[in-house]
């Protein structure tokens, strides 16, 4: 038990460690390359800047993908060393299930960055993540192959049942929250800032929820995802300070797949799948939110992110204009029912034109909170995420309480 | 014995079968993606045409890569059943190894793509290829350790020497030959099918060396091996299908470090890094041949490829012209020697200004042979590279006849 401890305290300064190099390197690597990236024809206007004449390099998540790669790769002997329970087979299949993540994270990131080169369609955003998670689901089908999950709390106590094998549909899961994940982030973009701080709010809960359990005796699944992310905050931060209001880079695809990626593998191998959908709840809202313009029940714009207000410097709700007769009977419902529930404001005109806000959560926060400049939404977004995190381990701590009482 | 024979065959299988499908996805998908490539921009001009206004989709390899990668995910279970040998800790540390390759040449595509869409600069290309070998020098060190070489053929007769270790610098050693496998294959380019084809021609040596190994006591590694060179054959046959003259797409500096590192890895983890050096034969003529000029102790102009002849439709040597005065004294002297080999053809005019052929075996190749057609010089440097290989098999059968004897 002491050489363990030790050993948990070695593995999270090696991780801490890595997290502050990864973050220098970056800080220093994504000015030195952004030329190359704006020569290349790889940038985008800023659509939310009165002068948008001025070309802002996209897609530089790749240097951040490519820097957290190269960091995980210097510290595998670390992991290994760290993992190692005297047993050796179980420190090669963590060993394994380690490579494993790291071979989905860079072959995301590889998809992400032809993505982003190559404008790939839509429906290819659906197939990129489940070939990435292809890794970590063979690895895990050949190391663990345990297909149980614990049941959620109601539950057990309910109805006596502790487990309950998924068999085949746990790689189904598995592949799906590959898929949700990176997508989910991917939707929730387009503001200076947010793609990298939403991830970063994320990482910081998984950072904290496995601090929190380094002392639980599944204490070798929370330090393997200290490990994953350390680096994963280090490039993300540096990330931000170039990407927040005014970004002088953006982010592009490559990022939202690559964070996405990262936390469906930490969320997939640590063991805490559903405490990671929690901490996607903002996300969670926000994709369901999307649903009838995604599937088109309602027209969906190319662009529905907020829009700069005319003459003043803070951002207005984007709205879509189109004809009743456009809207199916499913899309008629939700027209019906969002209005009532706050999640958009709906013109009629004379000539039976309708005008919606886009169904996002950055309407829906400046629906609530008024007209705001660019850094205050993505501050609100954040802080809401904060929020709902913070209300969440309440609630955690008073169930767990209660469950002990029971 | 019975078990491990039908491991075999299950595993010769299972590769044959992957390389097969992979070469029919990726034949299938290079014309449906290269659309996506000429409107991202990523496209070049074919210099040896006479209608050099078409442009040709460039950086394809990426798809091919790609591919690769995702056959390779799906057989991870079906390589780690062929490789179990009852002991399960072989089984991992085989399957850890596997993933090290995997993730070392994943790493390469992406950093390959970056390099094809960002030109990143020469330095870079060398830096590249260490950092993608950072999964399997970590994983070998991590599991093997071993860092011992058997000495090759004479030395052990002579100096009763069999193995030596190299310690620390056996890493050095598998780095530089990562570097040393991309570059090779990226400096022998430029001719339509010339890159595909000279990858081609190595990884059929790796196929019979293989096969030939199958029956040997190490046969587990040559296993591996055909793992890995199957599906590549596949889809270098397919990229080679489109790639063979008049070119419809361009391989990229994707493809060629895609190809350097499956070389490499299968040389270092294969453990036949001497036998892969002999089958990179050709290209190790062609890069001492060129370091006159890449180290710039000679003028080295932006293209060095053989060019189109001003009428007819061959190929003639290229040149470049310089002052005696920019030459300095290592320069001289191989402009005393090279042209005296017959490796280039040197003219002097009367104001001391010198041409000279560009240092290149295709070059060579059009000297002894005179100018051909693109699509002919391709076939006689594929020839080439096949009939050394002959040669050194009969030289190898030789050696170890005589080995035996003695
Ligand atoms: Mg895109
Ligand atoms: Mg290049």
């Amino acid at each position: 038990m002491e050489r363990l401890g030790s050993d948990r305290f070695g593995g999270l300064c090696v991780s801490i460690g890595t997290g502050i190099i990864s973050f220098l390197i970056t800080w220093y690597l994504i000015p030195e390359l952004s030329n190359l990236f704006l020569s290349a024809n790889l940038a985008g206007k800023d659509l939310n800047k009165r002068l948008n004449d001025y070309r802002v390099p996209e897609g530089v998540g790749v240097i951040a993908g490519a820097i957290y790669l190269v960091c995980l790769f210097c510290i595998i002997p670390f992991y290994v060393l760290h993992s190692k329970d005297d047993v050796s087979s179980t420190m090669l299949t963590n060993l394994s299930l380690f490579l494993s993540a790291l071979l989905s994270i860079c072959c995301m990131i590889l998809l992400g960055f032809t993505d982003d080169v190559l404008n790939l369609r839509w429906r290819h955003k659906l197939v990129l993540p489940t070939i990435a998670s292809l890794p970590i689901l063979m690895v895990y089908y050949v190391t663990y192959g345990n297909t149980y999950i614990v049941m959620p709390f109601p539950i057990p106590q309910l109805l006596n049942v502790n487990v309950f094998d998924l068999g085949f549909l746990y790689y189904v899961y598995m592949g799906m929250l590959s898929v949700f994940c990176t997508n989910a982030i991917n939707i929730l973009a387009g503001v200076n800032g947010v793609e990298c701080g939403q991830s970063i709010v994320i990482a910081l809960s998984v950072l904290l929820n496995s601090l929190i359990n380094l002392g639980s005796e599944c204490w070798s699944e929370h330090m393997f995802a200290l490990y994953l992310v350390c680096p994963f905050i280090g490039v993300s931060c540096a990330v931000l300070y170039y990407n927040w209001y005014p970004s002088r880079v953006f982010v592009g695809d490559t990022f939202c797949y690559f964070a996405g990626m990262t936390f469906a593998v930490l969320g997939i191998l640590g063991h805490f799948s559903k405490t990671m959908l929690m901490f996607f709840i903002p996300q969670i809202f926000n994709f369901v939110l999307s649903v009838p313009q995604l599937f088109h029940l309602v027209p969906c714009p190319r662009h529905r992110l907020p829009r700069l207000h005319p003459t003043e410097d803070v951002l207005v709700m984007s709205t879509v204009k189109f004809k009743r007769s456009d809207v199916g009977s499913l899309g008629s419902l939700c027209l019906f029912i969002l209005p009532k529930m706050g999640l958009t404001k709906m013109i009629v005109d004379d000539e039976e034109q309708i005008t919606i806000t886009n169904l996002t959560i950055l309407n829906v926060i400046l629906r609530v909170m008024g007209n705001t400049h660019e850094r205050t939404l993505t501050i609100y977004l954040l802080f809401l995420q904060l929020q709902t995190k913070l209300r969440l381990l309440v609630l955690t701590l008073i169930i767990s309480t209660t469950t002990v009482v029971i």
